[in-house]
C-alpha cells in the first residue's frame, strides 16, 4: 500500500462530489461546510504508534501530540476550535494508568485552547496504540483561510524555525491557534497551511492548489538549532532538514507586500522567506543568487524512514 | 487494559466538565452541542480488525459497516446525518484495490443516506486495519432523543429481530435512520438507544441514565432466525442470543402507552417487548409468569470471545 498512498488519496478526492453545502472540501487542512444556518469547520486525524511516535514516549506527550496536530490544522484555517471527540484503539497490554496519562495529555491541551471534549470511544485491541481526534471549529464571522488563494508576487511567510523536529519539537509544540486567529482577524492572508510534512511539500500544496510557483531564499529560511544538532549526527545539511523535515507545525502563509510589511513589524510573529511566482515549481535562491529547483519531497514519518 | 475498559470510560466522563454549550455530553449515543447559533450532533467511532471484523471479510463490507455503525448512533438520537469524515489506518500489505473497495463500501452507505464525505486521512502503518468515522448531524427543528428520558410505565419497543448477528447481520444491516426520524417527528419518544452491545446491556443503559428499571417479556422478544441457527451450533438457547448478542443495530426506545399503541398500528415498524418500572434492575418475565433478574452483560465482540 505504501507506494499507493498518494494515488489512493487523489482517487478518493475524485469520488467525493462537490455540493453547495461544502464550501471547502477534502482538499484543505480542514473542511468548511454549511449545516443549515451555520458554517462549521471539521477535521479528523489519527496518531499511530510506529508512525507518529515510538513506543517509549511518555503517554501524556502522546495524548498532547494527538490533539495538537489537529489543532494545528484548525490553526491553518485561521479558525476557532470549539469541540473535540476522541476514539482510542488501546493495546491489550496498556495499563489503566497509561490510558489515563494519554487522556490527561489530550485534556491539558484542550483546556489550554478552551476546546470541550464531548465524545469518546475506547476500543481494546491486539495492535498498536492509535488515537483519532476530531475537532469542530467556527469562524466567528471570519473567512477561513484556504490553501488555494496564493497570488503571484505574494510574499511567503512562516511563523517559526524549521527542521530537526524529531529531536523534540514533534512532541512538544504549541499549535499556532492564537497567531493564526490574530493574522486572520487583522490582515488579508491569501493562503495558509501548517507545516506538518515539511516546508517544501507543504509549500508545494499551496502552490498546486493556487496554480502558482514559489522562490524561497536560502539566506532567509529560519533553520532551527535542532536542525543543526541533527546535522552533526546524520551529516545531512541543516538547510536540508529545514526544507524537508516535517512536524514543525508552524504556519506557512502568503499575503501581498504591503500586508507582509505590517506583519513583519510585529516582532516574533513571522519571518519572510520567499515569494510566489506565476510560473510553477518551487525554487531555492542560493546565497550566490542562483536558482535551484527543489524536489517536491517531504517527511516520511518515523515508520517509513 | 481489557478489564479496566469500563473504569477508564467512567473516569473520562468525570474529567469532562459540563458546560452551557453542551446540551448532551459524552453519556449518550452522540453529543449535542451549541456552535453559536446552531445546535449540532457529533459522533466518532472506530472499527478495528480483530475486534469488529475478521481479516477474511470483503473490504466493501468492512467500509459499509464502519459508517453504518456510526449512522446507527445518529439514528438513536432521532437526527439527520449530514457530513462524514474518515481516517483510515491501513496495513502495509493492503493493496490499492483493497483500499478502494473499503472506500466504496463507505461511499455507498453515505450516498444512501445523503451524507457528504468531506474529509479523510489515510495512514499506512504496521498494524491492523482501523477505520475512524466521524459524523455531524442536525435536528431540523426536532429535539434529539436522549437515553435518560424513560419514565415508569413507559412501554419498551424494538424495531426488529434480535440475536445471532454474528452470522451475517453485523456486516449487513441498514441503520434505522428513516425509522428513527419518523418516530421522532411523529411521536413523543421518551428515550432511545441503538442495540450495539446487546438488548440487556443497552436497555440497562437507558434504565441507568433514567434512574428506572424494566421488565421484558420472554414471549414478546423477537428472536431472529439467525439466533435459532446459531443456537443449533453452540447449544446456547436462542433467547440468550436475543438478550445478549450485540450488533443488531435495531432501535430500542420507550414511550407512553397511548403513543405506543399508535406506533404499533404501523405494521413492521416496532414490537413491544416490555415496560419500564420505577424500581431498578432488568427482569425477564418468563412464560410461566415468574420474574427472573437478568445479569447486565453484553456483547464482547469477536476479539474478546
Amino acid at each position: 500500500m505504501s507506494r499507493d498512498e498518494l494515488a489512493f488519496i487523489s482517487w478518493i478526492k475524485k469520488q467525493t462530489k462537490r455540493d453547495k453545502s461544502i464550501m471547502i472540501g477534502i482538499d484543505d487542512d480542514a473542511c468548511y461546510v454549511n449545516l443549515g444556518s451555520k458554517k462549521v469547520l471539521f477535521k479528523v486525524d489519527n496518531l499511530v504508534e510506529g508512525v507518529h511516535f515510538t513506543k517509549d514516549i511518555e503517554p501524556e506527550k502522546i495524548g498532547s501530540k494527538a490533539i495538537s496536530r489537529v489543532l494545528s490544522d484548525i490553526a491553518a484555517m485561521g479558525s476557532y476550535p470549539r469541540f473535540c471527540l476522541i476514539a482510542i484503539n488501546m493495546p491489550l497490554k496498556a495499563s489503566f494508568i497509561y490510558a489515563k496519562e494519554i487522556f490527561k495529555g489530550i485534556k491539558k491541551v484542550a483546556d489550554q485552547f478552551d476546546v470541550k471534549i464531548v465524545g469518546g470511544e475506547t476500543i481494546i485491541h491486539n495492535g498498536p496504540l492509535a488515537i483519532s481526534v476530531f475537532i469542530a471549529a467556527v469562524t466567528n464571522g471570519l473567512n477561513p483561510v484556504r490553501r488555494d488563494g496564493a497570488i503571484p508576487d505574494d510574499l511567503v511567510l512562516v511563523t517559526g524555525k524549521l527542521g530537526g523536529s524529531i529531536l523534540s519539537k514533534h512532541l512538544d509544540f504549541k499549535p499556532r491557534i492564537k497567531e493564526a486567529i490574530f493574522l486572520n482577524k487583522n490582515f488579508k492572508i491569501n493562503s495558509m497551511i501548517d507545516i506538518s510534512d515539511g516546508l517544501v511539500l507543504d509549500l508545494s500544496r499551496i502552490c498546486n492548489a493556487s496554480n502558482v510557483g514559489a522562490i524561497i531564499d536560502e539566506d532567509k529560511i529560519p533553520v532551527s538549532k535542532d536542525a543543526i544538532k541533527l546535522s552533526r549526527r546524520d551529516k545531512i545539511a541543516p538547510m536540508e532538514h529545514a526544507l524537508y523535515d516535517g512536524e514543525d507545525y508552524e504556519l506557512l502563509f502568503t499575503c501581498n507586500k504591503e500586508i507582509a510589511s505590517k506583519i513583519l513589524t510585529r516582532s516574533g510573529l513571522a519571518i519572510q522567506i520567499g515569494r510566489i511566482t506565476p510560473s510553477k515549481g518551487i525554487f531555492l535562491r542560493l546565497r550566490d543568487g542562483q536558482l535551484k529547483r527543489l524536489k517536491i519531497e517531504g517527511w516520511r514519518y518515523l515508520f517509513k524512514r
